[in-house]
């Protein structure tokens, strides 16, 4: 079992590295080899008897994406790309990458001509507003950022491909991932993260949005099981609409105050300090609120049911289970 | 007004520029001058006073948008493309036409710099089954064909050259066009309208598939009035969803062959021999069959009430308003 991981440097690409490496199986066979490929060296895992193969270069360039399926993996995982505020700030470089890229990618694996398994990151900003209050499976993408839209092609491209036997995709649209690890970020949605992670730290948070606001989270560890659901899944079962909208859990920012509450106290929450950001609200205002993620329920793909799950699972993973005192 | 069409050579973009030069006028403005693109000259209409160039030259090649764009055509009709059966056999063409053709002309207008009206025309082809009985305009496209995907993922970059405003788009879903004129084709959904053209031309027509199938129809000349509404529609009426599914008649075959019926009498329906044929039916079965169109309508979108109001545009239109003894 060899895999490639594009965007392998990435948060949950790491992420994604290191649970393999645990596992040390995927599909029911042992992982006897890694390609990471990243525009920056991803770091090599520790993992004896595995074969890591680091590649730094951009997907997009001429020859770059063939010489990562050169050793045939048996999984792809496509987790690659410009970031949403960056697609938007740099047209070019957008399309040049996300879309460029994805299909550079794709059609390397088609002419490779053996059909693996790949799995490929979109996300639910292929959903534009307005939209009902729960979003149904069958709800038509129209995105309203350059980076959906860039998804929405790599989806279309990916049903395609594996409609006509290239490979086997699977594309899944990963929620907002919560909490996010490390420094705050300029994205916008980046206080969904910041006014859990900073109180839990025993820092000040700012919450530029109003407590009413929804939107649907998932963890990483759950993104995690999402990738690792999806390599494995029947084809079969999946059927022609290879994108699915992943599960998570849709709450409100009070909600998730009220969770950071019961989880971490009072004290946690009065670190969280109202200032609300007209530039940052006319962005999120137009953001996805509840998903019904019918199917991919039903196809077995599971997140976290609560908010305070979401909280208790980045207190493991990157707290070593203790909240400062 | 200065007007470039692709794909002016085919039934629609001759009908559409004969209609052009027969108002004389686009968006309340006097047509001064015609860019017909074609792979293959198209023919250059007689118009006094209005000046046409011919471009015959591979839209995908390097360069070639570009020298299209040029003159600052005021609107762009971009028809030009694969249809769905040449798409489908030769794989690399349709990409190639469909999509890198199509993000060329689009890059170029961006280039360009002036943001002119776009009018796309789309296909009911981004749709897959299953289906609802009545698909509303906010059902999901999971195209089942390459160029339903090709055609997917130039409404996605419509929508989104629109929204950063790079031009004025509107994408148009067209329905499957009848009746068409000429000579039958190996189109899979040739038969459709061969059972129509035909019989009223006192020849024998095969039908292929079952009286039950429903399918959604609009007359050539809808398919111009669609475009020409497309080119004056207020862009700001529209918002953001710029790709929209046109109106038609629904009806199953067994509808279609009754207006036959009422519109030529018995003598035309007993030309018609069914001829079952699965490979036909095996692809047919999958088509979309009603749609709600309900955005496109309210926009003022019109197509015909009813299948002997198709009909007769055909006799008007093609056969000068008589039917042969």
């Amino acid at each position: 079992m060899r895999i490639l991981v594009t965007g392998a440097a990435g948060m949950v690409g790491r992420k994604l590295v290191e649970r393999l490496v645990r596992d040390g199986r995927l599909r029911g066979q042992k992982i006897t080899a890694f390609d990471l490929h990243d525009i920056v060296p991803a770091t090599a895992p520790e993992a004896a008897g595995v074969d890591v193969t680091v590649h730094a270069s951009d997907l997009a360039r001429e020859g770059v994406a063939d010489s990562l399926v050169a050793s045939k993996p048996d999984v792809v995982f496509h987790l690659a790309g410009v970031v949403s505020g960056e697609a938007e700030a740099n047209f070019d470089l957008g399309y040049r990458v996300n879309l460029d890229g994805t299909r550079a990618l794709f059609d390397a694996v088609r002419l490779a001509g053996y059909g693996p398994r790949v799995v490929f990151t979109s996300s639910i900003a292929v959903f534009g507003a307005p939209f009902p209050d729960v979003i149904p499976d069958e709800f038509h993408p129209t995105p309203l950022t350059s980076y959906g839209t860039q998804k929405l092609m790599g989806e279309a491209l990916l049903a395609d491909y594996t409609r006509r036997g290239f490979f086997d995709g699977i594309g899944i649209r990963l929620p907002t991932i919560n909490v996010r690890p490390g420094k705050p970020n300029k994205a916008a949605s980046g206080f969904f993260s910041s006014i859990i992670r900073e109180p839990l730290a025993g820092q000040e948070a700012v919450l530029p949005v109003p407590r009413s606001v929804v939107h649907t989270h998932a963890s990483p560890r759950s993104a995690v099981n999402f990738l690792v659901h999806a390599a494995e899944i029947d084809g079969e079962a999946v059927g022609p609409r290879r994108n699915l909208t992943m599960p998570g859990v849709g709450v409100s920012v009070g909600e998730q105050i009220k969770a950071l509450r019961r989880v971490a106290g009072e004290a946690a929450v009065r670190l969280i300090r109202e200032e609300p950001d007209e530039t940052i609200w006319a962005i999120v205002k137009n953001w996805p609120t509840r998903f019904e993620a019918k199917r991919s329920r039903e196809l077995g793909f599971k997140a976290e049911e609560t908010f305070d799950d979401i909280i208790r699972v980045h207190i493991e993973d990157e707290m070593a289970g203790v909240l400062p005192p």
